[in-house]
């Protein structure tokens, strides 16, 4: 056993397992949405684990079985949060290389899951047999890991699936499922997600569409709706429905201070997708970004949108919502406030309808002692100082693990190119290499109680 | 000659000719969205003219012959507007007889143009004929006769037409395209049209759509557009466009006691299409559809609007409206008082597309004496007090004819269930027969100078 950290020329074996592991990870076409090949990726998933040791337990999910393993014995008890399913391949005419065979190009491997979910598992499994082979084939610190594979769908089963487990899911922190590697080699770990919730306003003023001379004496609903639209933010972007901010957490110091050190102000976004009406630039946008509870606009239907015009006065529309909580938020709460905001507004006709389960926002504080180690860890493998972000702007399945009281980091191998969830998503070779690295400097380090 | 008005059965011979004439039009497919038997359609309407001694004229149009036709001598000159053209028979599989074939069922008359605008002509036609027969075969009046093959697909020659051969069409009155009979045998008088204005307001903040964690920092087109529409109007359907009701003519006394007289608040409309929001009920209903300008919101569109959530922030957006003007309104001003609201708005953001050629407001007024001589006959020949109406809430190509200084009525055959546009257009074949006798009606009381 030794303290110093290996290089990825060190660990030229693992990495070349662990892309092995990756390309027969990515031609296992584990489609949630389309339950494609779920268990066949489940029984590959425990082959892997079992052969480093680990007790794997399968669980029935509601889509997937839900896989809990676990290795290792030490002071410190690390969970690892993964999930074995991607998103759909569509549209498959705009994939360069087949989307289920691992393809390397120009120091790129191209792959459904290449980055989500799979390349994430890959890297930690080889180096967790680094911290094996470095150990005398065992592992100095207790790993629990939790495999799905539903996260594509929505994780329907993990809320109560971890509250019923928490016994089995206890641990000092829990590296979760995804991370990224910004364009300038710094690693970048977010302490949190935002919560979301997805609603609908719907409006109907009569059983059949009617022609637009009616408008004079009967009402408009896509005016009604646009009125309960322009009545949830201001021109700012701040939510206006009363009593929103009641319950948002300040963030600490240490979430402040790590704020006001992450590089940029999001000139790189606007230039890639051409925004010509940013809300927030300068220091304004990371903070917005990571500690803004938001209302976003889906998108609205009704009526006529074709070519042209017609004179049509609609007899009903809807407006697709999303709002974007933070820590302190509860989705549930936010609902009551929402509808008792449009009937304060006179809109008591907008009908509200909840289309999905909600997620919790969830963070964790910028000092707690898992993050130090995971910043540690960072600072070691890529020889950059990490970018900490209190938050990503995004939103996933994190609160059922914060209720269990484990502090939760987002760490891991993506990039801005990545195109997770679209055609030609991929992974940077290199990052793989510094993601295994990354994995032994923070498995040693924990085992040390660093 | 007499000038006791003659009954349906004195006239039979007629009545049996124009519906002869009416089943020969309907079976002409003259569709002008689809360019369909338009030279044809305007070659059969010459010769029915030209039969009863008519001098007709035919003229290129846009897309079909203009024909002015003239016959007669006498103190008074009326003007018949009508069109040839009709809409098209989509969708085809709902109508329960041939669209082509004009088809006799429980007393009505079905086919595509029974009614808009081929029943209309044919019923006037039979009309001319009774009267030079009652008058030893001369027309004791002069009748100019415009016909157009473009109406359907918004008159696009109709205003420069007007104005150009001022001289052809002076009159002492014009006999309006269409009207109609209500439910309890009223003839309803419509006096004016609304003008219309149709435009699209457009927002785009991206190149390209964006996961929906960017709203954070990036702003959202819908909610652009949305406190668009918002500030349009307020919850009764007033507009609130700073100037906008500035130049709206006030309606005579004689418009008032008009508007007083028209039966009923709307009921039957609302229980027709189910109405669970209407703007005006009780006396203002009529107040409203005669003389209100409107703004409608025909239909929008932007980002995701299919089954339950997804979250996208859209690249952009559009909202498709409609003005219905009044009287003193011009479309031209009061699309630049929209530009000017919407920047005051400080939606400088937000483009304003104009999205076809606007039609201007007309209207006679109640005290007019072309309108007294029709509301005399239609009182003459259904033996029921008309319905007079200031102004339809709907909208046409009346304007070019006012500005010529020429008084139109609308008055005619149609019904509240005669599916006009739709599949099964009908006309009661009594209202026909009704038609025949109020065109004997009004033809002889011009010629007397009544």
């Amino acid at each position: 056993m030794t303290s110093s950290l290996p290089t990825p020329a060190d660990l030229s074996t693992h990495i070349g397992r662990g892309l092995s592991d990756l390309r027969d990870l990515v031609a296992l076409q584990s489609v949630s949405a389309q339950g494609r090949m779920l268990p066949e990726t489940a029984a590959f998933v425990t082959r892997l684990l079992e052969a480093e040791g680990f007790t794997v337990r399968s669980y029935p999910g509601e889509v997937a079985p839900v896989l809990v393993a676990e290795a290792g014995e030490g002071p410190a008890t690390l969970l690892i949060y993964n999930h074995y399913d991607v998103q759909p391949e569509d549209p498959a005419e705009l994939w360069e290389s087949p989307p289920f065979t691992l393809t390397e190009r120009d120091g790129r491997l191209y792959g459904r899951g290449a980055s989500d979910d799979k390349g994430e598992f890959a890297a930690r499994l080889a180096a967790v047999r680094a911290v094996r082979e470095r150990h005398g084939g065992r592992l100095p610190l207790r790993v629990r890991w939790l495999i799905e594979g539903e996260e594509e769908v929505g994780s329907p089963s993990l809320e109560r699936f971890v509250a019923e487990h928490a016994q089995e899911l206890r641990a000092d922190g829990c590296w979760w499922e995804f991370g990224s590697i910004d364009p300038d080699g710094r690693p970048v770990l977010s302490l949190g997600l935002k919560g979301v919730m997805c609603v609908e306003l719907r409006c109907r003023v009569a059983a059949s569409d009617l022609h637009s001379s009616l408008g004079a004496v009967i009402d408009n609903p896509l005016y009604r709706l646009a009125r309960a639209v322009a009545s949830l933010r201001d021109d700012g972007g701040r939510v206006t429905i009363p009593g929103f901010h009641d319950d948002v957490r300040e963030p600490s110091a240490a979430d402040l201070a790590a704020l006001a050190r992450i590089p940029g102000d999001g000139q790189a976004v606007r230039e890639t997708y051409g925004v010509t009406r940013p809300l927030a630039t300068g220091p304004a946008y990371h903070g917005r970004l990571n500690l803004a509870p938001v209302v976003n606009v889906n998108g609205w239907g009704g009526g006529y949108g074709g070519e042209g015009s017609k004179t049509v006065l609609p007899a009903h529309g809807f407006v697709k919502l999303d709002f974007r909580l933070v820590p302190g938020q509860d989705p549930a709460r936010v609902l009551g406030l929402l509808r008792a905001h449009l009937d304060a507004q006179g809109l008591t006709d907008v009908e509200l309808v909840e289309l999905e389960a909600h997620q919790k926002p969830a963070r964790v504080e910028a000092g707690h002692p898992f993050v130090r180690a995971c910043v540690a860890a960072a600072r070691e493998a890529h020889g950059a100082e990490p970018v900490v972000q209190p938050s990503s702007g995004g939103s996933g399945p994190m609160y059922p693990f914060q209720a269990l009281g484990v502090a939760c980091v987002a760490a891991g191998i993506g990039n801005v190119g990545g195109r997770v969830h679209a055609p030609n998503e991929n992974i940077v070779r290199d990052h793989f290499e510094k993601g295994v690295v990354f994995g032994v400097a923070l498995l040693e380090g924990l085992s040390r109680g660093e």
